[in-house]
């Protein structure tokens, strides 16, 4: 494919109505371009019968566009916002089973302890963490915690929401 | 729809290709045999090129049962495991922003206090938390949080990850 010359990341939330295929039209809009998902979160809002989308996505601002229009359009599309254009703050959460064996036991804890991340899972020779904050700092954990061994990892992608105004 | 004899919420792990398009033949399986998820999360792991996807889906047995057996059969898809089947963690996260006024401000923060939230964002009128759990505690921080108006909300959905074996 020709080399673009604006690439950008977008963070998108869609509000959609919770009925099936919903889902499967907004992600075919994307492949139906090429475009890969980096990340996407759905689930229910507090309104049972909405969901809401977050989803993260890298590619030509021409076609971002484009496709922003046409989930505009989808039949069950309430509201897409591109909160990649507003002040806004992501998150992201993961859940990682890192093996922690006589001496490395209390090191993987100063880990979880200096990151702030909660041990939800323990067993003889692993402890399992949760860790929540931006992208960067998940993987700085990660990449700590890989010296002693990942058993297993699963990852939420970029949570995001709007900053409320300041004045 | 007839109504079936046995109904069941599975939690479904889905290692993928990183590719575009997967995601939208994944949840295509689930919208063609008019499936709802109530929950989708997926990212990249730490090989880049494999995405895992977590999934909620509630229905019948047999139905639920075929989906899986489809999914293996997929071309991208590298591993299933129907996490309902083995012991498992779950946990969710959500972002909401929540208004603080005047009086209401100390209680928002007693709130977040008592259920570990993390506050992500302030504004003179808002506090917008991090709140983790599981889906009954995310419910009960946003049921109390609901006394003092929210303004905006999103949540992640169910990921989980396996129990480590404690023998």
């Amino acid at each position: 494919m020709e080399a673009s010359k604006s690439v950008r990341r977008h963070t998108i939330s869609v509000w959609v109505d919770n009925t099936p295929g919903v889902l499967s039209r907004v992600t075919g809009l994307f492949s139906g371009r090429g475009f890969n998902i980096e990340s996407l979160c759905v689930a229910e809002t507090m309104d049972p019968s909405v969901s809401r989308i977050t989803l993260v996505t890298t590619g030509d601002e021409f076609i971002t566009e484009q496709i922003i229009k046409q989930l505009r359009k989808l039949i069950n599309t309430i509201k897409v916002v591109d909160l990649s254009e507003l002040g806004h703050v992501e998150r992201e959460m993961a859940l990682v089973t890192v093996k922690a064996e006589d001496k490395s036991r209390a090191e993987v804890l100063r880990i979880a302890d200096i990151f702030r991340c909660r041990v939800v899972d323990v067993s003889p020779n692993t402890y399992t963490l949760e860790i929540t904050g931006n992208h960067e700092k998940i993987q700085a954990v990660l990449g700590l915690l890989k010296n002693h061994g990942i058993m297993d990892e699963v990852r939420s992608g970029a949570l995001a929401i709007q900053r409320a105004k300041k004045d």
